[in-house]
């Protein structure tokens, strides 16, 4: 998820009930961050090439040792590559060449997650986000040897070191050049890690670069984008924590992050979108009716992993009031958006037609409710919400001549109705899978614009014997992200144009994205037995 | 003094002979610096006006009670004016006011010593010496409220503040505006400092300018600017110290100097033109004739000051040291600056013909050593030098003609030649007074550029009975700065034109500088007499 554009902010946002208990049980998890070192494996350049996705090629230039006895002076830079993408502190020590360090050496430092944030021009930035994200630090230092440190953290596999001025009187020679990376992971956790176990190159590559992009959004929270908005949104969190399960298991940073969000239920029993851990506890004003809705499932999921039912109980007067916000927009066993004005999200596709795939997400919800009413050994409050829901979509949604869901007056055909529907189990799977491949191969249909909505659509194949096109959607998609050069996955990839932005400028994306590091729980939970049959391929 | 143009680099830099024992009784003198708080008294708006110096006219804007009040978004802008001229940190609380801060804030700061600082565009700077110095500060502030500090020390008054960008959801304010303001001079040495016993409202405020120019560059050392160069300077020194001890009387910061020099003597003997203190004790390998051999001089004057003949004694050998640099230079009792490729300074004034201000500043120097000698009851060493060099000077300089002394082959003219050679007191005081008022009255003779040397054509002029003309020259010079709107005195001043610079670009000129701090000495001990007989003017 990624911050809200104007027209999706309301003007009444309802006052939180701030849960101090909860709030305090959160603070007591706060992790202790991890740290390692990164050295760079050198310089490198970038030559033209239209082969490319970002149309330039890399090449090596100089290595760490070499970098070190090299001098610069005004006017001249290099491109650090730290052979990987981290989240961390930059720090290096800065010396100088000549006769005396006479002024100060100013310096830009950019952190780029990709070859255009290093080889473009970041400035002006045409983005209607905040160009505060831009990464780059203008420094100013007065004396030298100086053992340098970036005190903001940055997300990054490359810098682009630009000296804008030293003096006529010496050169600024760079060594010691490392990120102090950090993450909540701890290196138990990835001692432990479970081994992938199939034997394919491509889907060991997707794997790893799944587990790098959880790893590094994993801080004090969930974040969303350690480079961009940082913050952690309920929706991401669900995906962030099944990727979580099969893979680091660090589960009591999903059990703060449950607690931040129950600390900060509104007055009307929502839950907000996201939240700011700093400097205080603070919910976001955004509110968004299906990631309030799924809030119960990622509780569910919480408790069935762990085991750890006191905090699922705990949790449940929250759960409850997550599913009011979704159910005041159904009617007669139907969800109708227009209900209210609140945001219903499920991807940033353009002109998405909502009803059929929120009535999904909400069948989703409600059902994981249920199960987790079971597993405290309470009466499951919406089974009949959810049967009714379950009876009426097909004759609400469902298009028997095209064989697929539909939504809308103009009953538009999209991935994200079938998704949420086959996720909701509204009718068999054999007819589910049908809607699901024949929207994927209608060029007509609308296609999603989010990881986020090609995840619910992958793990939607996976659920009604879809097993094969899922896995042929994770080789096109995120394989297409790392064919295209991602060292972790991305807020948003559009294959054929690298400059396409749904924020008016590329160049304040972010290419570590929360929402896109599930393809390991689709590859280790979703896809295991049926890749284990096929020997892994 | 700032730092030397390409062409005064000499490629052979002595080795320097470090005496341990020197730098760490300087050491042991490092002053603890003092601090005190300034709170802006508003902000301001400039508006064009051709009959002001800067061609811009102040306008009050805001109180800083209004200030606070104020919110700022993206591409707004502010110019805080705190009321006059000081060196610190500047600190502000930052808050936001909106629904969330979900992105950084990020902000230009430009710390302005006048008008154009703050009003012009200072990127890109067309400076030959180093850009780094301009006083800008980009700053990325991720959480709010904060209590923001800058860590770097400026040089200011005016503070531009742009809001380069927040987010659509916050906009920022700024409360606790300050500066931390620094120096080494205590608030007793401000309290105990001598009333300035003239009536006049112009001598008044150039006194009072005067010493905030030397407070404000008496930081750990007797800096040249706190805004540029920022080091230790001998010839500057030396000016410093005389203003010091009729005003601050801060002795041991003199003391703490002499030593630093003492103690990074060259192989040759010499002493370095300038040091630096940070991060370690570095000699400069810049190297001045006249400075080294005025070291004996502000030697001198400590000693005459403080009675403190042990340090004097301590000093000795450093100060026969820095004679032989310039004494490499007179043959025949005649300076010839031909004899080597040394630099010698006197001014920055182009084309200056060096040999007559030269004999007249070795004469300075070395009758000061014979001088501190007595005080050490030892043998003066330089009289015989000095007889030869006085009398050789009528015939090798002294136009009878003109009544002026003359310079080079072309017989140049200039102030820096009468100024030297009547404080050496070459001649009779009336012809060395008609000497200095003729030249001033000649438009073409070569005038001076700095205030280094209109600080000594001004105190020549004293030494010959030339008060009158001294007191109208500070009024012209000195008093011409404050008429422009300086609230302390600059580095260089042409009274036509704010735009000219010796260094390519105004914008990178220093306007607190302690060669122009002079003013007070000049009034209070050499001026004082002959103001107090006329009753205060």
């Amino acid at each position: 998820m990624t911050e809200l554009p104007e027209h999706h902010k309301v003007s009444h946002v309802p006052a939180t009930r701030l849960n101090a208990a909860f709030a305090q049980k959160a603070e007591d998890l706060l992790p202790t961050l991890h740290n390692w070192n990164v050295s760079p494996i050198g310089t490198v350049t970038f030559e033209p090439d239209e082969s490319e996705y970002f149309k330039r090629r890399k090449r090596p230039q100089f290595t760490t040792a070499e970098l070190q006895d090299k001098a610069w002076g005004k006017g001249q830079e290099f491109i650090l590559d730290f052979g990987d993408h981290h989240v961390g502190y930059l720090k290096f020590r800065l010396t100088a060449q000549g006769p005396n360090v006479d002024a100060p050496a100013r310096l830009r430092l950019t952190m780029g997650e990709t070859p255009p944030d290093v080889t473009e021009e970041l400035h002006p930035c045409k983005s209607w986000i905040s160009t505060s994200w831009i990464p780059d630090e203008v420094v100013n230092i007065d004396y030298m040897p100086k053992d340098f440190a970036l005190h903001r953290r940055h997300a990054f596999r490359y810098v682009r070191v630009q000296v804008l001025d030293t003096s006529a009187k010496y050169q600024v020679k760079f060594s010691v050049i490392h990120i102090e990376a950090v993450s909540a992971v701890t290196a138990e956790q990835v001692l432990a890690l479970p081994p992938f176990p199939f034997n394919d190159d491509t889907l060991c590559r997707i794997d790893a670069v799944s587990m790098t992009t959880l790893r590094n959004c994993m801080q004090t929270v969930f974040e969303d984008g350690p480079r961009r908005d940082r913050r952690l949104w309920s929706g991401d969190l669900r995906l962030q924590a099944l990727t979580n399960y099969c893979t680091f298991r660090n589960n009591d940073l999903v059990k703060r992050c449950l607690y931040l969000f129950a600390a900060l239920v509104r007055e009307d029993d929502s839950t907000p979108a996201c939240l700011f851990e700093k400097p205080v506890l603070t919910p976001a004003s955004d509110y968004i009716v299906d990631y309030d809705i799924l809030f119960g499932s990622t509780a569910h999921d919480y408790a069935v992993q762990t085991g750890d039912l006191e905090t699922a109980e705990e949790l449940w007067e929250t759960v409850l009031g997550s599913t009011k916000g979704a159910l005041a927009h159904v009617e007669d066993g139907v969800f109708r958006g227009e209900a209210t004005q609140a945001w219903k999200f499920l991807d940033w596709a353009e002109n998405l037609e909502k009803d059929a795939g929120m009535h999904g997400a909400v069948i989703v919800g409600l059902k994981a409710v249920d199960s987790l009413a079971k597993l405290l050994k309470k009466p499951p409050p919406y089974e009949d919400v959810v049967a009714e829901m379950i009876s009426k979509a097909e004759r609400a949604f469902y298009d028997a001549e095209q064989g697929v869901f539909v939504s809308g007056k103009a009953r538009q055909v999209s991935w994200a109705s079938q998704a949420w529907l086959a996720l909701a189990g509204v009718m068999d799977a054999g007819r589910l899978k049908s809607a699901l491949v024949t929207t994927m191969h209608d060029p007509n249909a609308l296609k999603p614009l989010t990881p986020y909505l090609y995840h619910h659509f992958a793990e939607a194949l996976c659920n009604v014997g879809g097993e094969e096109e899922c896995l042929q959607l994770i080789r096109t998609y995120w394989g297409g992200m790392i064919s295209a050069g991602a060292d972790t996955f991305w807020e948003c990839f559009d294959a054929d144009d690298y400059t396409s932005s749904p924020y008016g400028d590329h160049h304040n994306h972010s290419f570590c994205h929360a929402w896109s590091c599930t393809p390991s729980y689709l590859l280790r939970v979703k896809l295991r037995d049926w890749l284990a049959d096929r020997k892994g391929l």
